[in-house]
């Protein structure tokens, strides 16, 4: 099977030029197929805030209103122009995309229950065909943090998601290598201290870790995300910072 | 060779959520291969003022400075998932897309004369080998009014421009019927009287009524493009409303 890369970049290292231009320049070296999964980092909040609209947290999720699934259409849309412009300023194929785009990756709008947490989509399914289409023929996705239900409502969706979803479903076509990049340089012992990274993570330490909330809040749901992925046939996941796609970088790498 | 539509959008019924739902109502009945390009409309105005950028226009064209062109981007953004997703609800597989998108539009910024329009992109060049797989998949694309440079730089680009380029590129290997879709119901022979459609407008009459300067500010780019396409192989350029794609709308053909 081919090999191909699946690289989420996440937190404020997307709105960070100078780290966003080193890690574009790592991404666009890897000769395999590859694709980009980006997050909104703190922009959507920015310029919500910009234009007067309050952000509603809930359990460390945003609350998405009809207005301020307006802010994440923009800031994704500007955010991933970018992105793509800056990848073909470094002779990187990228198309930018939606799961909207090629009904890629469709998505069911969460029901409320006590919470109701607005334009928000957990995904159902994702077609490979537009996908496979594009890789086949030497372009990049370059997917924002936005997906559609099946009946034309585009849906905030977890960027992590999206990235494992993505890579389980592609892993039945490809040897897949799933890659985390996000502000700490790893899965660390104690969060405080960037240098306590666990460099390997098993599923049973993981358990222990969670029993004993020795894991961020935060870090919860990746790590969810990435075992799900490591289950479902997706060859490896690692979890770092910014210059996770040097060569001997120190990092988290997961194991069943 | 093969039938395709080119169907530019603009003007305020980009933002008119009844007109705009009519209008891809029919769009996504054309059977042939299409293609979508839409304006800002009055969006980039308006998200403008609620972050508190004035906006500048010299001779009915916007000065796009660095935040005005983050504002193009995250307005082009939102409308065209919009659209994207209108169309997918109303089962045409719709792509969106920048011309950074697989290269497929190449611009240069307008040099700074006496007005330096800021982020500004005349068209260089259309790559049709990514729009033409497209095509070929089945896949609709969806234009928005940005373009890039060769070294990377996004650039808000005239959207009738993209559609004139695209059709007159595409023409070479394809039938291409170029249809604009504006407020005004076509071109008036009486601006005040939207009944006053010229049905069939010729090369010359149009030379004419631009030397008389019968012909709005606004209208001029429109047919010195609708024109030149016609002279470059387009088959046919019309233009209309948000009903033009429907039988028997009165609206303005071109001709030689």
């Amino acid at each position: 099977m081919k090999t191909l890369y699946i690289i989420k970049i996440g937190g404020k290292l997307v709105t960070d030029k100078k780290k966003l231009a080193s890690l574009l320049d790592d991404f666009s070296s890897i000769k395999a197929p590859k694709i980009l999964v980006h997050g909104g980092g703190n922009l959507i909040t920015e310029v919500s805030a910009q234009l007067g609209n309050a952000t509603e947290m809930v359990s460390g999720r945003r609350v998405t209103d009809f207005k301020t699934m307006n802010v994440v259409n923009m800031v994704s849309g500007r955010l991933n122009k970018y992105i793509v412009a800056q990848l073909q300023k470094r002779l990187c194929n990228a198309v930018g995309l939606s799961g909207a785009d090629g009904k890629s990756i469709l998505s069911k709008k969460r029901k409320a229950t006590e919470i109701d947490y607005g334009f928000v989509g957990d995904i159902v399914s994702v077609e490979t065909g537009f996908i496979t289409t594009l890789l086949n023929k030497g372009y990049t996705p370059v997917f924002c943090p936005i997906t559609m239900s099946d009946d034309g409502v585009l849906l905030n969706t977890n960027a992590d998601t999206i990235a494992s979803q993505l890579a389980i479903t592609l892993s039945k076509t490809h040897t897949v290598h799933l890659k985390y990049c996000m502000d700490k340089p790893g899965v660390l012992s104690n969060i405080e201290n960037n240098d306590s990274i666990i460099s390997m993570l098993s599923f049973d330490t993981y358990e222990t870790l969670v029993n004993t909330q020795a894991i961020s809040q935060g870090m919860l749901p990746k790590l969810h995300q990435s075992f799900s992925a490591l289950l479902n046939g997706v060859k490896s996941v690692s979890i770092g910072n910014f210059t996770l796609l040097k060569p001997s970088t120190k990092h988290t790498k997961l194991s069943l």
